[in-house]
C-alpha cells in the first residue's frame, strides 16, 4: 500500500501542531584534521538538548547510496515515494526562478552553449556568460509565437534559462537537443511518445530561430535544451494528511515545491531569524509548517566547513523561538547531506530528532551523525518522516480492526 | 523501481576501483564454550582496523529468516533482487562442474538411488555411491539421442549428477520425479505449461531407458530428475553498473554466477594467496573484483568451528596485499552465514565492512557480529550493498532535478 494512501486512509484533523525544520544538506563528513563533521563541530547546546528529550536516528532520503536531487529529497521527507512522484529539471528550474506554470504549461532547462561554425557545440556553457548576459539574450527570444504555442524564456543565473511552452496539445514526452558532451552537435528533439509530436516540432522551430537570433551573440551563439516536463498534479498535504500545511522557505524552488503539494507558501525575509518570527507570526494559523533553511546547503556546495557549521549555529541560537511556542512535534533534520568535502549533495544519511511529549526517549543527548547511528528511530526511509511525525501529533487513527 | 533500472540510469563509468571480498557463510553462532563466534575468535587485526577506518554494519542476504541458496545469496550482493531473478537448482549444478549451457539448454539435478522391485524408492542417494562411481554410470547414460533431444549426463560429487537437455521446443516448465521421500515411486513429469510437454516426455523416456540401463547396478538402480531450468537471461554489470568487472574465484559454481551477471572470469589458483596474488596481478586491467573464498562456508559446512576462524586468520593475513593496492572502496563480507555449529546455511545477517575515503566512519573498531551490529551501516538488504559500493566510488549521479 502506498504511504499517502495509507495516511489518507487514518489521519485526523486535530489541533496539535507539527514543525519540521530543514537545514537543506545538514548530514556531513569528518574533517580530517578534527575527525569531526560539520554538524559535530558546531556549539549546538539547545539542538543537543531536544535530541536528549526526543528521538533520534538517520534517515535515507530517497534509497541507501543514492545521492538525491532537491526534488525528490523533499518530496520524500514530505510523505511522498520519490520514485512515484517524479517532477521534472524544467519545472524544478521554472519553480526556482518563481515562474507561474499554468497546468497546460511545458517547461524545460535551457542553456546558452556555443557551437563552431560546423554546429559542434564547443562548450555547453558558452564560457559561463554573466547573469546580465544571461538576462539580455533571453529577451531576445522571449515572448515568440510558434504555431500557436507561446514560449516564455526568462534567465536564471550564469548561462541557464528555462523556457515554457503555452498552448494545446502539447504533451512532455520529448528527448533533450542537449547531447550532454562537447563535440558534437545539438540533437534534434523526438517525441518519445506520438502524442508529443508537436512539442517536438515547435521546440526544434524554437531551436532553428533561437540559432538565428543568437548568431551574432558567440560565446552564446545557441541554446541546449533538456528536461521537458509539466508541472506534476500531486495528491495535496491537506488531502492526505488533513493538515493546514504552511511553508517557510526563502529560496523559491523550495516554495515551488511546497505549493505542489499544497502548502500556503508564507512570505518572509530570508535571514534564519525572520524566518523564524514568520513562523511564529503565523503560529496560530496553520498546524503543519515545513521550516527550509537554505544556507547549510550553499555552504556545502561551496565547500565551505567552517561556514555550514556556523549557520547550524545560528540555527541552535534561534531555536528557543521555536520551542517557546510548544509544538507538539518538532522534528529537525536535512533533505540529504552536503558535505563541504565533496562540495555537492551526497548519499550519506542524514541525522534526525524527532521530539514530543509522546516519543519513547533514547539515549542520544548529542544532534551529531556519529550518535544518531545508536538512536531510537535507527536508520530509515526518509518518507517515514511524515507517518511518524503524524503518530507522534496523536493524529492517526488505528489501522486495521 | 527495480535497483538494476535505478543503477543504469545514475551510474557513470570512472577510472575508481571496487573490490568486493566475500567469505563465503562468512557469518557464524558463538560456541557454547567461549561464547564467540568463529570471526570472533580469530585473530584479526587487518580486518579489525579496516573496520576501524569504514562503516560496519550487518546484511540480509534475501530477507530477515530467510536461509539463502548460494545462487540467490550472491546475486543479491550483485545487487540483483534475488526474489526477481532466479537460478534453477539444474542451471545452478550445471555451473558447479563448469558445463557450458547453451541457450536453449534445459539442465535439472539428478540424484543416483535406489528403488525396490515395486519401485518405490528406498534410498534417494543410492548409499552415497563414490565419485568415481557416479562418473562410470554418467557415461552410461550420457549422449543419449531421443526425439530429437541430446542428452549430457555429468558426475557432480557422490549421488550427483547433472542432465543437460538440447533440442528444439523445450521448455523448463515442468514437475520434478524426485518424490523427495522414500516408500513412493518416482513421480511421472508433468508439463506445468502446455509450451512443456515436449520437454515432459523426452524426461519421462530418459528416466524410463535410464531405469533399464541401471537395472543391475543396485543399489544405483533408479535416478530422480528435479529442477529443470533454463540458464537466465540476467542483465550484466557492465550495462546496469557501466563496470569492467572480474571473478576471482575457485570454485566452478561461483566462476559461472559470476559469469551469468557479464564478469570476466580470471584463471586463478586455488589457494587464498593465490586468488589474492591473481587479482594483484590484473589489477590495472578492471575496475570491480569480485574474490570468492570458499573456506569459510567448507569448514562452517563440516561443522569445524577452528578451521573456519583459521580459514578467517588466513584471510586476514593476507589482506595487506590487498590494501597496497589502495582500492577506492573495499567491502568484506559473507554471502550468508554457515555457523559451524548448524552445519549448514543459516539466516543469521551477515557482518559487513565498507571502507573508502568517502564513508562516513562510525565507532567501530572490531569485526565482529556483535560490534556490526551498532555499525553506521545499520542492517540492511544485502541488494543495497552495490549502490552504497558505487556512491562510495563517486560512480553514481545524482536522482532526480
Amino acid at each position: 500500500m502506498d504511504n499517502l494512501d495509507l495516511m489518507r486512509e487514518i489521519s485526523v484533523s486535530s489541533p496539535t501542531k507539527i514543525l519540521l525544520v530543514v537545514m537543506d544538506g545538514l548530514g556531513g563528513l569528518p574533517s580530517p584534521k578534527t575527525g569531526k563533521t560539520e554538524l559535530e563541530t558546531a556549539n549546538t547546546p539547545n539542538l543537543d538538548q531536544l535530541a536528549g528529550k526526543g528521538l533520534c536516528g538517520l534517515i535515507d532520503p530517497v534509497s541507501p547510496g543514492i545521492i538525491p536531487g532537491s526534488a525528490p529529497a523533499h518530496l520524500a521527507l514530505f510523505g511522498y515515494d520519490p520514485f512515484r512522484f517524479k517532477v521534472g529539471r524544467g519545472v524544478v528550474e521554472a519553480m526556482g526562478i518563481d515562474f507561474e506554470l499554468k497546468p497546460g504549461d511545458i517547461a524545460a532547462r535551457g542553456n546558452f552553449c556555443t557551437v563552431d561554425k560546423a554546429g559542434l557545440v564547443t562548450d555547453r556553457r558558452a564560457g559561463r556568460i554573466s547573469t546580465e548576459k544571461c538576462a539580455e539574450l533571453c529577451q531576445l527570444l522571449d515572448g515568440w509565437m510558434i504555431d500557436g504555442v507561446k514560449i516564455f524564456v526568462s534567465p536564471v543565473k550564469e548561462h541557464r534559462f528555462i523556457t515554457v511552452f503555452r498552448g494545446k496539445g502539447l504533451e512532455p514526452e520529448v528527448s533533450d537537443s542537449d547531447p550532454q558532451q562537447v563535440g558534437i552537435a545539438p540533437q534534434t528533439i523526438i517525441a518519445l511518445n506520438p502524442k508529443a509530436s508537436v512539442m517536438a516540432t515547435v521546440a526544434n522551430k524554437f531551436i532553428a530561430q533561437a540559432r538565428k537570433a543568437l548568431a551574432n551573440h558567440h560565446p552564446a551563439n545557441m541554446v541546449l535544451l533538456r528536461g521537458f516536463s509539466r508541472r506534476p498534479n500531486l495528491p495535496t498535504m491537506p488531502a492526505v494528511y488533513k493538515l493546514k500545511p504552511a511553508a517557510i522557505a526563502s529560496y523559491p524552488m523550495y516554495r515551488g515545491l511546497a505549493r505542489l503539494v499544497g502548502m500556503a507558501v508564507l512570505e518572509t525575509g530570508a535571514s534564519i531569524k525572520e524566518e523564524f518570527d514568520t513562523l511564529k507570526q503565523n503560529y496560530n494559523n496553520y498546524d503543519f509548517f515545513f521550516l527550509h533553511i537554505k544556507g547549510t546547503d550553499s555552504a556545502g556546495e561551496d565547500g565551505d566547513f567552517e561556514r555550514k557549521a556556523r549557520v547550524i549555529e545560528e540555527v541552535d541560537s534561534a531555536l528557543p523561538v521555536l520551542l517557546r511556542l510548544e509544538p507538539d512535534v518538532i522534528v529537525v533534520t536535512g533533505d540529504h547531506s552536503t558535505p563541504a568535502l565533496l562540495r555537492g549533495h551526497s548519499w550519506h544519511p542524514v541525522p534526525i530528532i524527532l521530539y514530543s511529549r509522546w516519543c519513547r526517549p533514547d539515549k542520544v543527548d548529542r544532534f551529531s551523525e556519529s550518535a544518531c547511528i545508536s538512536g531510537g528511530l535507527g536508520r530509515f526511509p526518509a518518507t517515514q518522516v511524515m507517518p511518524l511525525a503524524m503518530a507522534h501529533a496523536l493524529k492517526l487513527t488505528k489501522f486495521g480492526a
